[in-house]
């Protein structure tokens, strides 16, 4: 259902796109396969949603071309939404209608591929947020559900009650906690899709007073040159190489970057190689 | 079966109550709607079932009206279990039969209706104990079981081969490590009832000298205030706010703190309010 | 299948047995009712395997009154490996075959008795790793399977796809992990057969500079006189006696050091003496 790799709109404010330019910027990711992109209700304080609707409206046909993953479930306070006092979180039966209900709204749709619960609320009731579900789901306005940064316990207690597709967490090659904790484990043995959240540690990859990056670029570099690829298609690479079959979702807004994300699908990395760049990463042999 | 607040008995020595004052106390905490009584063969010294089950028997009528959890499996040394030279815990077979008829003797009942392992006995072997566990109930000795303090693998281990019905675990707005834990969840996952010991953590919730404590207490007076109750009885409807909807276990010998727990019912805290104070508590925003 | 204590070879190289001695010494380790062998690939720098099966070779009618244990799933730098640039771990289907056929060759015999993967390939795609121990099971090369050193989760991810039947993991009155990661229940859960590596630390049990040895050496050694048996009987009738019923491999060549191991089978170490050691082993009283 998701392309391999997913263009993530979070910074789409930093980008001062246009609607005519925004459109065009869709089509050229288009053009590169991707076909999903990743919003949340909140991105850009409640305003990404809108300029992506405003492009969908102004370009016929685009949205069938396409699909739209979206979060909910955090208050932000906001002047969009002045009800709400602090930052808090609500996976309320009344609270998820409401926010689906606003994101087709602002994106001009009518409906949603993927919605997902953007963090654990900890008064979750597991049977009022399945029942939501099934009726979110019965009248076609969204099509399926994840949930983003959950632990597996949270997961599971879900899951249980109405079948997830998808988790989306932090993973890259700088922040692989989710080889640590399970999550990635957890998807494999439930079948849910993992997305990758900061695919490239937020840009600190490339920062030179990173003590870890320092360790991993080089690998990267060197094998990228051996593959003939950026060391940013390297790290992508290494992510989807798990067996999860993480999907990166991206965070820049220039195309150049979405293609090396792309050159990184079916890219041949040994498992050897793998293990090279892990052990750059971790900073010592595996035990 | 038990009522929403439940009466901690652990410091009965501490109230000096004779036989006649403590069944008035008993009186007035069912008046309160508070049903269930909680006790450990441990408590006081192996001293406060006797205390309990004099008054009982000096009161006829009374054991039908209440509700008796208690629990066994640790081995206190002590002047009353010449037998113990270390502290230690033990859920064979053996000790727990014995262990609850020495229960039934000093409560001067018939029957327990709650007992929990109240630590996890590493030593656990889990057929032993459910066998032991259906014995019990066949007899009429035990009505339900649970377990108290133990991790959510041990739990379950237990769960799969007998049914257990509660899990008593420390919990309150200043001791929250059941929220992170996933023993929460666990209970709402497997139906298992919560219940909260040390929910006003121990008085530390008043303490000055207590970093957390400062920043919590203002919060549950704010709230408080609006809703026309003492902080201690916003700080139980915090942790009864949970959708494992957790029992507080009270530890005073004052009826007018029993009062303040029993306010706490129904009390309508919102989502938003509830995560306000989760906020003094861990003393930063929502991620 | 598997005897109560098994002997480890992971240092034969350092014991400079020749072939006929080395047979010897299987038979003195038969004699003690010690059948079960524990090797890996990796042993000895991809040595020790071919060691024991000239052993095998030259003793007929050995190899059927004793079982072999060896692991696979590590790559060393080795002269015997010179494909392997970098220590990896690797557990596809293609490595696990290769793996097998090397052992057999190696240990002269045309089956395992039971196989484990030695650490979690964190690559594991656990549907073809079921898919080949299937086919090793179906043609005969391996009678059974487990692992060695993975996480809770990670067991049963592999275990909901193929019957695992043992774990072998880090177990001592030193080194205790097991019993608050969760590992030694999900053996009890799961019924897998626990196997314990460095059952005496390594040795680390008789140093004068470890704080946790000069705690707990004393209380094994009082244990051990009312026994009648030395301290590091003591220590495995300890680890025994968990309800897992792990099964300790040694580390020893020497026979006497196998024999302290046997003694603890069926030693009568009450639960509280248990707790002795333990509380010695943690520094302080269970909770």
């Amino acid at each position: 259902m998701l392309s391999s790799v997913i263009a993530g709109l979070m910074r789409l404010p930093e980008w001062g796109l246009s609607t005519p330019v925004l459109v065009d910027w869709v089509e050229q990711a288009l053009d590169l396969g991707i076909t999903s992109f990743d919003h949340a209700d909140i991105y850009g304080g409640y305003s990404v949603e809108a300029a992506f609707g405003a492009a969908l409206a102004s370009a016929p046909g685009l949205r069938q071309r396409l699909q739209i993953v979206t979060k909910c479930g955090i208050k932000l306070v906001s002047p969009a939404r002045p009800g709400h006092a602090i930052k808090s979180y609500d996976c309320s039966r009344a609270h998820l209608l409401a926010s689906v209900d606003e994101s087709l709204r602002a994106l001009r749709t009518d409906h949603i591929d993927l919605l997902l619960l953007h963090r654990p609320d900890l008064l979750m009731n597991p049977d009022e947020v399945a029942d939501t579900f099934s009726h979110l789901r019965a009248c076609g306005k969204v099509l399926a559900f994840g949930v983003s940064n959950h632990r597996g316990d949270q997961v599971a207690l879900l899951h249980r009650r109405f079948p997830l597709q998808a988790h989306q967490l932090e993973f890259s090659v700088l922040q692989a906690q989710a080889l640590d904790d399970g999550s990635l484990v957890q998807c494999q043995d439930l079948g849910l899709q993992a997305m990758a959240w900061s695919p490239l540690a937020g840009g600190r990859l490339f920062s030179p007073y990173d003590a870890q990056a320092r360790r991993v670029l080089p690998v990267l570099e060197g094998l990228g040159a051996q593959h003939g690829v950026s060391p940013a298609t390297l790290a992508y690479a290494w992510l989807m190489r798990h067996p999860a079959r993480p999907r990166p979702v991206t965070g820049s807004g220039r195309i150049a970057a979405l293609r090396e994300a792309v050159a990184a699908m079916g890219l041949p990395l040994s498992a050897e190689d793998w293990y090279r760049v892990w052990q750059a990463s971790t900073g010592h042999e595996v035990p």
